[in-house]
């Protein structure tokens, strides 16, 4: 408190007067760049925009694309919401945001290819406003359903470059977080082969709090984070622009897997599987992430929150893949924790 | 806390010497009698049986059957599990349990049948003892696909008579308390047509807990608790013989409806609206549903807990039903709360 307290009295710590304006303008952007990019991409399908409004305050424009060429459904929302209180998940966080009201804005993404070979994909970055503080968040994640070395270490090295650009600790530390975060605590399954997440990123220069409520797996992160210490130094602007770099390097990273994945015939065992294994993903969604528990607890639209959710989803009690096969190449390497950008193709 | 405290000192407030057998026995004799009556219902399908030990303590059996003639999937699981501490969302509701080992047994079941003309259905009654407090509970819901009023009646009036021999106002309490509990907030829906569903049953007599966390839906449950106010008097031998009534009520509540509309032709549109409602069974049990989050926060075993979720399940953003169907119809009458057990054919 004494440290935050110091570092509010230097003109750094505060957003610039026009800063939710530049922010959500960037996310209705980034929406923009997105869906045109992902409808040059599937050459057939369109997304169909949904404008609507919150009661307590603000609103969004939902964009999902359904029975595509490439996606068996897309959703891309952007969201712009304020009001009285943010709930308790997000207030034993910030304790300093209590009693005051709040201002979030994101844009969020996820991607339901129909070919077994594409890998699920989800974005989301967004932005918070709440009385003394402010924080960045968000994250892109690959959950791939057949194991691509070659595509794990492209889209982790191409996150890496957006880092990098910013501070050297980055990659590493929103890597290890971001595995923790997308793990699955009653599979013992990482989701996909993770990616980078990160949160309450502001000039208090915490890059991981080191108690976690509800964190999922081991410590790795939060050692890892104590070990690099705080990043002190980091305006506003620093981190926006850092967030813009991440946002932007979505389609690089996931647009080339699509390429080289979308033409590989597959069959009903491969579809079966891919149908399967999107369980998990709602799984996921439903049990664990904060983004769908924060839209659910704070009235958000339904509709929108939950169009993360996978068209067609099959649970069989008892699976097991076959040893030896590509099904069990996933759960023994792709579903743990792994160092993807050093990965080479002999290694 | 006085009352309790007076309660404890007569004998009818301890459970007997073999409590534990009794109730353990007779869950398990329950699966036993479930599973032979869908057994022959079904005429082709059988469960197979897998045994499972918990590390803490503990274990149980689950059965499942897969792909029969009219049950596309169907669990019916027994637990007895046992250890160190109950977890926090069970000791807000029981403080004086804090501290104390607990002992839990319990029988669960869900049936999915693939004919969208027969409603999906779900059973669970168990027991609990933690150092100085025990309590039964459970119940038993319908979710039906299509609406048909006859049923939604004989379901409840079955409910109703088992739970009549026991007390003239257990039926009313644990009616509303079903339609509060299988209350999806976020989508303004209850799951079915309800059933009966109670929890913390002792010989405190308090019918329903006045302050309930969670809860999803408005307070007519509490209201009429409170005029009911607290039925004393009942022994730890009167709960076991209700529960047990109430867990016998199962079969003639649902196998008749079952041989009424399994034979009623249908086409991909009623599939494809089964498959989308079996999301909102998805969404409960992972977003609010007491046992999965008790199982998942207790260690217990993944794929029995989870193997109440449907084989096949489908979201569709946006979706409507068309005014005038039979899909509208049961949005607009089957998923709020209704006084079934007094329809009539001519209502």
């Amino acid at each position: 408190m004494t440290a935050f307290s110091t570092e509010v009295s230097t003109s750094q710590a505060f957003p610039p007067s026009d800063s939710r304006e530049r922010v959500s303008h960037w996310m209705k952007s980034l929406q923009n760049k997105i869906c045109q990019g992902l409808e040059q991409l599937d050459g057939e399908g369109k997304f169909q925009q949904d404008n609507w409004e919150r009661a307590e305050g603000g609103g969004g424009r939902s964009r999902v694309m359904k029975e595509g060429r490439i996606f068996e459904q897309g959703g891309v929302g952007f969201s712009e919401v304020w009001g009285k209180d943010l709930p308790p998940s997000i207030l034993v966080q910030r304790p300093e945001a209590a009693g005051h009201g709040f201002y979030a804005t994101g844009t969020s993404m996820v991607l339901h290819p129909r070919n077994p070979y594409v890998p699920t994909v989800h974005l989301n970055y967004r932005y918070f406003e709440a009385g003394p503080v402010w924080w960045f968040g968000g994250g892109i994640d690959l959950t791939p359903y057949y194991p691509f070395a070659e595509d794990a270490q492209h889209f982790h090295a191409t996150l890496k470059n957006a880092c990098d650009a910013h501070h050297s600790e980055y990659y590493n530390t929103f890597k290890l977080w971001c595995d923790e975060y997308f793990y699955l605590k009653h599979r013992g399954e990482t989701r996909g082969i993770g990616g980078i997440f990160f949160d309450y990123q502001d000039t208090q220069g915490v890059l991981y709090p080191i108690s976690y409520p509800g964190s999922q797996m081991d410590t790795a992160a939060a050692q890892h984070s104590q070990a690099v210490g705080s990043v002190k130094g980091r305006t506003w602007e620093d981190l926006f622009a850092f967030v813009q770099d991440c946002g932007n390097a979505f389609l690089p990273a996931y647009v080339p897997i699509v390429e080289r994945r979308n033409d590989i015939a597959y069959g009903e065992h491969q579809r079966n599987f891919q149908l399967y294994r999107r369980g998990r993903y709602v799984e996921f969604n439903l049990v664990y992430d904060r983004g769908t528990i924060f839209g659910l607890q704070t009235n958000g639209r339904t509709e929108s929150i939950l169009m993360s959710l996978p068209p067609m989803v099959r649970w069989e009690y008892g699976y097991q893949p076959e040893p030896g096969s590509p099904e069990a190449s996933l759960y023994d390497t792709f579903l743990k924790p792994q160092d993807w950008v050093n990965w080479r193709p002999n290694s």
